[in-house]
């Protein structure tokens, strides 16, 4: 067979097999769809163009597609009480399909998303007008391209866990989110940390994994003792 | 004067300025070391050598050395009630230095901190041996050069956020940690996030923010409304 | 001429010339293999459009063409009996076009070839169902995209020669294919050599190199003398 | 002759060649500090090495050095009345070689020059105590290393010409200076351009070419007609 | 929302946001053109496609397209006194779309601009023939892909602030604009800074804040004081 | 005007501007084609596609296209007799466009030219049967793709100069030709010097300055005194 | 503990943990070679100082030292009866280093070896004189700098497993070996695979894992059923 | 052996192996020295250390050591006829180390070699005084470093050959050379060919190259037939 199901990947991170749709054949895709959907959890596709969701729409009637971020949701009845607090925001407009992807992930995960989007460094007042929001956030996810400076300013003014993403937007010299990589990984504020280059998803699986272990060390009290 | 003190970064950030000494003077750094000592709370230099080290030890004669992390800690009698897990992994004995600044870090920011050295892919029975120590931690930091598959192969099996660090350890095509810093980007698994090459500073910080966050949540009980 | 067949090489080599498709004009292509077919052998063509194929069949109607691979193997009858086993592994669904180049290619130059896809590292315990398999083999060719950690845990556990085959799987930070190259070349395990990213085509032929050697060993009886 | 001392550069450009003693030999140096002299102008060599100095102090008893810059300034008489308002900005403690390179640049070069150092991005509000002096400058020089996003926040706030230094402050995927470089070079703030990695004379030489191109204009009255 | 438009940057800058296309929704970019109209001040987008601005002619029937520069002007009967000189020279005739974009900027934004283009190294003389032009302008902007040699030519020949911009013009070790924006970085000339890779709009309101700040300066005399 | 002829190329180089046809459009194109027309010279312009021949032809009805190597031909009547011997040679067939390139410049800058295409190392008899060709060369171009190692074979052989032109033939570490250029760039034999990737305009010119040179030295016996 | 011994190693892989001394500390070594005696097999260290030398000697007064090489190599009576025939070849002089290093590892691991060195593409008559060492060969090891031809041309001419060795010999745009590594990783011969720059012992494993399957199959004759 | 002496050199390509002595002991670099000497010819080591330089001097007393360049020649009686005109030009003092290599290596094969030098593009003027050099010379070897324009003026302006030797020279975004190697390989000026990064020795052999056939063309009359 071409995919080999990774079906102790729930118990094992609390969520199944998140399907990734470029280079597959859409045959692949629908196939793997419907193995996963037989352990009846909410199932991701990311990545997916709008002809991929046209023919898993075909086996999951209810799938729900967002054309920006490019991702597929299967709800299965899953998950209704939310348990982290994510905050997602971006530096430009231009980032917003990778923004909609990680804040997907996170919600479809089980967390509360809230979102500031377009508040990058080039005009200072605009982030000013979010502290509410920051302080309301468990996790902040970050994105930007071109310099990716909006990390810093965030990690320099917030005392939650900050993932930066870097974009792929831009031209010349940002070398296809390079620029904004590098920003990222050198930046001399402290508590952040990095994803791949435009890897939403990512950024949404890592605060997913924070937000579990908060919610579990408060459930088990594990943590006082 | 060459330095601006960020005064308010504890109560930003939970910790005060952390003393990067590569790249200034003795002079530039005692009279740092002079201005934090001030706040009454802990101080960490990094990338400190030995005679920045001896310079420092004459203002605060109990300041402690670590030779492999290169880093000084100055305990002025706080933060005695350790918070949260924090586990470090090394891939092999060279990454040791790396992992040892991100062991101090997390420590001297309040954390109790374990270690699992010298477990990397190649031999991937000694990985299994650790499972226990995996259970236990809140955080996982993982440190590895060259190729950086560990923090893949830990992404895997554990549910924990994980902090990757890539080293300089190796040579040729490592490219001095690029080989294992693309690596670590790009890893099929999820739940890891990752800091710049060598920087075990970053890692142990960002873990902080993660095991801090936990326990606000879990006492302030706001997580659960 | 615009190309001078190398008649010599399946007397140096054991195999005739292979047809790197990409980048010739169909007539050129066409040419050189109505006079490979002048041999009498095998004929295999690499990286050949379905254009370019249905071209091909009007010359060799029992031309064959494996869409995945993008491979077109002539058969004249030749090579029945089967000398080496080769095991071709992939991490991922995405890198089975590679994985199939290389199947096809040690195939059509004489070995047994067996497959165990979609095996990565973020699932550990997909790969320990192989363990038979991978006893089978003399040796084995591991395709890998993004981080390319797979040939060092397959390293770490088997005794056969490993090639390792990095591809353009992935994004961002993959860097086409660069991630998972530098990644094998740092592999930390031995036994492992590496070919250009998507060489599906030169693991294939390396391993027939070493089978065929094998078998020429084992025949002479040369190496025990 | 291993040197051809550009006479007219003064009549083009203003001001002499200056001496850039990286890569030269002390003849070569002490050569072209005395064939300059004869112009009866101030001489600035940049990249000078302590012992280079001592020998260009025994022609020129006078000369001053400043070791931080690695500057030595020969004055002869000349400009006394300063024309321009250039002010200095670094983001670190480390920066300070590349900007005092720059301080001493344009001050030579006949400017008033302020600083303002070590009010990088992760901790702004050191930043807002500096708008009186950003109100006061004509030119603004920004110095900065690792991520480099100063320059942004300047070009944000600032309506003057911002010229940003990337400095190779920093380790790992720094680059020496790379990832500084590229974020300065895609900044999303407009009225900002770049030039070399540690460049700081370049900046305080075009800064100059800035405030002189004012000058000229506002005396000529050029300007209005 | 999606975009969160910076209404002080007129205030702060002299201009309002200009609007990068490249990237955008088309409803995204007609929903910022429309809310930026507000303001009664000229706008400008650049990196549109002809079929973007057919969109935003719908809404502003007297916006005007640049096919080469690619960008849209809607002017709102602003601006009339010019105050600048900007010169925008270009190496060869390939680079005239950047080279337009840097005209179109500096001209909305209130400057006089003239043109010398195709005046590249590899004919000097071509060079020589503008000499007079170079002598009317406050600002120069140079123009050029391949190795980029223009820039210092010019920087050794004029006095005025250079604003140097790479192009992607070129093929092969070109890489896309390296060559010429590492090239320009390099520049052995003095009183040249560099924007981004195909950076027009970039190059435009640099020269713009330097003269604006000309005029500042000649207006409140204060520069004398 | 978008572009200005240099009328003197031909008094200082012997033959007039080449057109460098991408990223011009075909009204630039035919404009430029128009003017170099009235110098009564043979006219040559490179990377053109068969549209831009179609407009070129309108002009001129003996215009003749190599659809392989993208080049237009005006002949003007001149340069009949044919200074110079330069061979050709290429690694593969897919080096051919290249090749092609170089051969149609090195002919209507006047030389005779012949070719040995196809000769890579891979196979080395076949290069051994050309050893009559390399003898009668003056110049030698050299056009060879992937590892780029053809160029340092010949000129372990041959005496004469080699021209190294890298092409970006190829596919993954290939990078474009990255590969090859940096092999013919580190090439151990000696005589041997490299143009840019692709570049067969550039390696046919600098054969044809040689053997003008050499004609010129022969002429005027300039040599012997 | 810093270090853990993979005692597994011997039956995996045939052969115990080799020890990496580069980025050791003395004390590790030292104590990791005496934890390796304990299995009672050869012992090796590669990239090992004199210094690292003096001190496992007063441990193990028999080990022996290449000072080429920089290898530790501690016999303890196994492995007399030799099984493979390992060929190592050098371009240059100054490969000497890497090539000595491969010769020791496959050497210690139980293979006969011969060596051909400074044979490289320059003077191909040099490389024809090794045409019967070559046929001797079970597996071929081409250590080779600069444009890293080398193994091209031998993967032409002989039919067993060739295994490339890219060094870091040459200079500038060598880029410390990257430019032999492309070169080998685009190698238009086949049979050809791959180890990272400079490294010896990983070319010396491979061979020894071919050479040790060759064994295998020809005393068990598994191969033939 | 370590070395195999390439005797048929000087049939092949006139001049006998030089030696490379970086990355050579001082008994391997003696050795082939004392062999070559066997030939009667004149020889010549390059990168040689002045301690090289000593150990050489014992065996021939009469050797000469250029420590600019870094050179030995050993003469012994040959060619006292000159046949070619080489001019090297340098555009920075700091490029004569490269410069002289070049020259060294012109003049040991038999050329007459002129210079000048620090005439690079941002003083125009110094250049056009050398154009009676200019016009004497049958080949041009351009040294420059930093953005490495001088070749493309110079380009401009010749008609003969034009060797480009980008150096080192520089820092930050110069990246050891890279920048002024891009730069040459992307002229916009043709009849210009490029070596490697600071190899002055290239230059020098492959000017020679051309000056080779110039005589053999002129004496054998072979070019007019
Ligand atoms: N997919 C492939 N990747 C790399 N090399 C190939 C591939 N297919 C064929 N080749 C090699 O390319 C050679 C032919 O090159 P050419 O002369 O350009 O047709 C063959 O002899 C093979 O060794
Ligand atoms: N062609 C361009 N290149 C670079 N930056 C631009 C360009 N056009 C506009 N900008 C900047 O991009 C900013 C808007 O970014 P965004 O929020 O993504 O729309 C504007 O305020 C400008 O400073
Ligand atoms: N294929 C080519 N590759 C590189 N340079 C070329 C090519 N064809 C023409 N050129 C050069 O490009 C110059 C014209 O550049 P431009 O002014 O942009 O048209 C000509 O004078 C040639 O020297
Ligand atoms: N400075 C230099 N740069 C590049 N190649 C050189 C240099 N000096 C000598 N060579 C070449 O290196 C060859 C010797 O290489 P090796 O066998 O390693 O000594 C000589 O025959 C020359 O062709
Ligand atoms: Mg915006
Ligand atoms: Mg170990
Ligand atoms: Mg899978
Ligand atoms: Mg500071
Ligand atoms: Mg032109
Ligand atoms: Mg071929
Ligand atoms: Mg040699
Ligand atoms: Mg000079």
């Amino acid at each position: 067979g071409f995919a080999v199901i990774d079906h102790h990947r729930t118990l094992r991170k609390g969520f199944p097999e998140v399907i990734f749709c470029q280079g597959k054949t859409i045959e692949q895709i629908v196939w793997i769809f419907s193995k996963l959907g037989e352990e009846n959890r909410n199932i991701l596709g990311t990545r997916a163009s709008m002809e991929v969701f046209l023919s898993v729409q075909k086996l999951y009637p209810a799938a729900i597609y967002n054309e920006l971020a490019r991702t597929i949701v299967v709800s299965q009845g899953e998950d209704s009480n939310k348990t982290g607090n994510v905050l997602v925001m971006s530096a430009g407009t231009t980032d917003l399909p990778v923004a909609e992807e990680a804040a997907v992930t996170a919600e479809v995960m089980g967390n509360h998303v809230r979102k500031a989007y377009d508040v990058g460094v080039a005009g200072l007042h605009r982030l000013l007008d979010k502290l509410e929001l920051i302080r309301w956030a468990h996790v902040i996810i970050v994105v930007a391209g071109m310099e990716g400076a909006l990390p810093s300013v965030i990690g320099g003014l917030a005392d939650q866990p900050v993932i930066a993403v870097p974009t792929s937007t831009g031209y010349g010299a940002s070398f296809n989110g390079l620029s904004a990589l590098l920003g990222m990984l050198n930046s001399c504020a402290s508590g952040i940390s990095v994803v791949n280059i435009d890897n939403g998803f990512g950024a949404g699986a890592m605060a997913n994994t924070i937000t579990r272990m908060i919610e579990k060390v408060a459930h088990e009290d594990k943590f006082k003792k």
